[in-house]
C-alpha cells in the first residue's frame, strides 16, 4: 500500500512537470509519448484520483482537461485483447468482425462511464467535478450512436436473415433489450442536463446508480452478442449474405470503427433475405451455440419461404410491385405528379383527385402546348436550364382558395447522367402549416380511445 | 316615339301593380306568367329604365330585385334561336352540341353585362345603382366560370386532337384570346370591388368601357368558335374521338348547361389524341371551313405521329413510363414511400436519400418485425383498423433535428374494394412552414436575372 502510494506520488510529480510544460506552451501531442509512459504505471481507476490531487495543488483544470484524451486512450489499451478468439479467423471488413470490433469500443465506453460517474460522486473539488461532467457528457453523446449504428445495423440488416430461418425470438429479445438500453442512454443524458437543478449529492448518487445500470446493460449486451448471437450468425450466414450486408452497412455507419472494403469474391452473388434458402442444414444446426440449440429443442423452426417477386411484378430496384399497386400508390400520394419526357411530351400524370386537372388527352402532348401561350417562353427557359444542367429545380407557390399550392419542377437523369425528362410535383401545403407539437406512434391509442367514448 | 313612351308608361303601371302584389306577399313564381306578359312588350334594353323609374316612384328596391331573374330569362328568350343551324343534326350530349349550347349562355351573359353596365352609368338613383351592381357582381362571378369550364375543356380536351393534325396555330390563337378574356373578366371583377374607392362617375365610366370591351371580346369568341373552330372540329373529329372527350368532360364541368350522357355506340372505341391517325383525308380537308382551307394553302401540315407507348413501358393507366423513369420519379419525390402488401410484408420503398433509412434487407420482411417490439401492438392495431375499413388514415408528426417529420399511413384498395396493402409516406414539412406570399411561373425570369447579376 505504501509502495502504491509512493508510486502514485512519484507519478503525480512527473505529471505535474508535464502539465507545467503544456501550460508553458508545449503542444500536448508532442508530449504524448512522455505522458503515456508516466500514465502507464497508474491504473486507469487511479487516474481521476491523481487528477483530483493535482487540482487541489493548484494545477489548472484547463491544463488537466488536455490530458483527458490520453486517459481514454490508455484505458482502451488496458482493456484491449478480449474477444480476440472469435475474430481471429475473420477477414478485415467482414461485417461480423466489425461487430466484434464495435463491441470492444462499446465495452470500453460503458466501463468509462461507470468509472467517471463514481469518481464524480467521490470528488469534492468543483473544478475537477466540472471536468468529469464534461467527459461524461461526451461519453453519453457518443453512446447514443450505438443505437443508430451498431444496434440499427443488426436490427435492419442482419435480423431479417435469422427471421427467415425461423429464429425470430432471438431478434425480438435482442431488439427489446436494445431499446431498453436506448432509453437508459437517453435518460442518463437527460439527468446530466439537470446538474444545476438537483442538490449535488442527489445528482451524483443518481448518476452513479443510472450509470452503473447502463454500464451493466451495455456490457451484458456485448456479452450476449459475442457469446450467443454472433456465433449463431457465424454458423448460419453464407458469404453471399455477408456480402449483401456489407454493401448496405456504410449507409447506417459504425460505432468508432472504420472497416475497410470486403468482398468474398466477384463470383459470390450478394444474397438478400428473400433470396436465401431458409432451411437449416445439419451442419448449420450443429454449429449453433449450445444455448441456441437448447432453445430450439422441441420446437420446429418455422422457416419463412414466402416469395417476394410475383408474376407480372415490376422490378423497381428497391422492391417489386404490380401495376395495380403502383397506380394506387400514385393515387394515394399527397403530391400530384406529371412527368414529361426528354422530348418535352407529357408521358404520365398521377391519377385521382388533383389540384390541377389532368385528362388523358394531354398524354403525348408537347408541354409547350399545355401552357397558356403567354407563359410558354418561361417553360422553355426552365427546361433549357434543366437540360443544360444550370438548374436542378424550380419552385413556385400560390394561394388557391383555402389551398396553399406548392409546385416543384426537377429534371430527371438516367444513370449515365443523360436527361430523361422533367417531373412536376404539386401539393397543397396548407395543412402542414397548421400542425403543432408532436404526435408519435405510441400516441395512437389515445386517439382511438377518444373517438370511441 | 310618343307611342313608345305611352307603351312604356302603360307597362310601367302594370309592373307597379304586380310588384305591389309581391310586396303584399304573393309569391314571385306564381306571378311569373303575368310578369312575362307585361315584360314581353318591353325591349330588354328598356327594362332597366323602367325599373329606375319605378324606384323613383317609391317602389322598394327589394321588391324590384325579385324581378331580376325574370329579366335575365326574358333576355335569354329574346336572343335564343341563333346558331340553330349548326346544332340541328347533333345528338343531345354530343360534346360539340354542348359547346354550342354554352356559347348561347355566354353570349347572353356578355350582352347582359354590357347592358347593365350602361344602365348603371345612366341611373341617378342610389338604390337602383346598388341593385344593378349586385347583378353585375353576380354576372361577372358567373363569367369567371367560362374560363374554368368552356375554355378549359377546349384547351385541354379538344386542342390536342387538332394539334396532332398539325393545326397548332388555331389552338394557339384561340388560347391566347381565351387568356385575354380571362384577364378582362378578372379586371372587371377587380374594378367592381373598387366602387367605394373611386368617384362614382369615374367608376361607372370605367365600367362601361371595360364592360363594353369584355362583352365584345366574349361575343367575338363565340362568333369565331361557332363559325370557324366548331365547323373545323365537325369536319375532323370522329365518333371515337368525341367519345373519349365526352368521357372526360364532367371532370371539368360546363357553363350553365347540363348535357345528358352520350355514347356513339358500344362498338366505338374511345380514341385519345395519341391513338388517332393524324393525316387529313381529302373529305376532311374539303369539309373544313373556307377560312381554314385558305389558311392552310401553301403550308404543308406537320402531322404529329409520335408514338406514346415505347417498348418495355409500363401501362400506368394515366400514361406510360419505363422502369428507369419510374425509379427516378420515386427518387425525386419530396415524400419517402414504403409499401407493405396485403400480407403485411414490405414490398417496396422509394430509393435515394431518405428521412428514415430503408435497406434492401427489409424487403419481404413482415412489418411487425421492422418495428421496435414495444410498438408492434400499435402497428397491428392500425393495420387492423385499415383492413376492417374503420380508419382511412393515420398521421403522426415529430421533430427530428431541423426536420419536422410528417408521417401518413393509408390503406390501398383494388378496384374491387379489396385491401391491397398499406402505404407509409414520410416527409419533411419544415420548409413548407417557412414559405410566405406567392411566387408564380411568370416570376421566374426575375429570379434568373438576380442570379446572373
Amino acid at each position: 500500500m505504501t509502495e502504491l502510494l509512493n508510486n502514485r506520488e512519484h507519478k503525480k510529480e512527473e505529471l505535474k512537470k508535464l502539465i507545467l510544460r503544456i501550460h508553458n506552451g508545449e503542444d500536448v501531442n508532442t508530449l504524448k509519448e512522455e505522458f503515456r509512459q508516466v500514465l502507464s504505471g497508474i491504473s486507469p481507476l487511479e487516474i481521476p484520483i491523481v487528477e483530483q490531487e493535482l487540482v487541489k495543488e493548484g494545477v489548472s483544470a484547463k491544463d488537466i482537461a488536455k490530458m483527458c484524451d490520453l486517459h481514454v486512450e490508455l484505458f482502451r489499451e488496458s482493456v484491449a485483447g478480449t474477444d480476440e478468439l472469435e475474430e481471429r479467423d475473420l477477414p478485415d471488413g467482414h461485417p461480423l468482425k466489425t461487430l466484434y470490433a464495435e463491441n470492444k469500443e462499446i465495452m470500453k465506453d460503458a466501463e468509462m462511464l461507470n468509472l467517471y460517474a463514481r469518481t464524480l460522486a467521490s470528488t469534492k473539488d468543483e473544478r475537477m467535478g466540472k471536468e468529469i461532467l464534461g467527459v461524461l457528457e461526451e461519453l453519453i453523446s457518443d453512446l447514443r450512436g450505438v443505437g443508430f449504428t451498431h444496434y440499427n445495423r443488426e436490427e435492419m440488416l442482419i435480423f431479417p436473415y435469422i427471421e427467415r430461418r425461423g429464429l425470430t425470438a432471438i431478434a425480438t429479445v435482442l431488439w427489446t433489450k436494445h431499446d431498453e438500453i436506448r432509453f437508459m442512454i437517453k435518460h442518463f443524458a437527460e439527468l446530466l442536463k439537470r446538474k444545476n437543478e438537483l442538490p449535488w449529492d442527489e445528482f451524483t448518487s443518481r448518476l452513479v446508480e443510472k450509470g452503473g445500470k447502463l454500464s451493466f446493460a451495455l456490457s451484458d449486451m456485448v456479452f450476449r452478442e459475442n457469446n450467443i448471437y454472433y456465433p449463431t450468425l457465424k454458423a448460419l450466414l453464407t458469404d453471399g449474405e455477408w456480402k449483401a450486408i456489407r454493401e448496405q452497412e456504410e449507409e447506417m455507419g459504425f460505432y468508432k470503427v472504420n472497416p475497410p472494403a470486403w468482398d468474398p469474391g466477384e463470383d459470390v452473388k450478394p444474397l438478400h433475405p428473400w433470396e436465401i434458402d431458409p432451411e437449416l442444414s445439419v451442419e448449420q444446426l450443429l454449429g449453433l451455440p449450445k444455448e441456441v440449440q437448447q432453445a430450439l429443442k422441441g420446437k420446429p423452426l418455422e422457416f419463412d419461404k414466402s416469395e417476394l417477386k410475383r408474376e407480372g411484378d415490376v422490378d423497381m430496384g428497391t422492391g417489386y410491385m404490380n401495376v395495380e399497386e403502383l397506380r394506387a400508390v400514385f393515387e394515394a400520394l399527397p403530391v400530384d405528379v406529371t412527368f414529361i419526357d426528354r422530348d418535352d411530351r407529357v408521358r404520365f400524370f398521377s391519377p385521382g383527385e388533383r389540384i390541377f386537372d389532368r385528362t388523358l388527352s394531354v398524354l403525348g402532348r408537347p408541354v409547350q402546348l399545355c401552357h397558356p401561350p403567354k407563359s410558354v417562353h418561361i417553360v422553355n427557359r426552365i427546361l433549357r436550364a434543366f437540360k443544360e444542367g444550370r438548374k436542378s429545380e424550380a419552385t413556385f407557390w400560390l394561394h388557391l382558395g383555402p389551398k396553399y399550392v406548392y409546385i416543384k419542377y426537377v429534371p430527371l437523369f438516367d444513370k449515365g447522367g443523360n436527361y430523361m425528362g422533367t417531373l412536376e410535383m404539386t401539393m397543397d401545403i396548407a395543412e402542414y402549416r397548421k400542425i403543432e407539437g408532436e404526435k408519435r406512434l405510441l400516441d395512437w391509442r389515445v386517439e382511438v380511445k377518444r373517438e370511441t367514448t
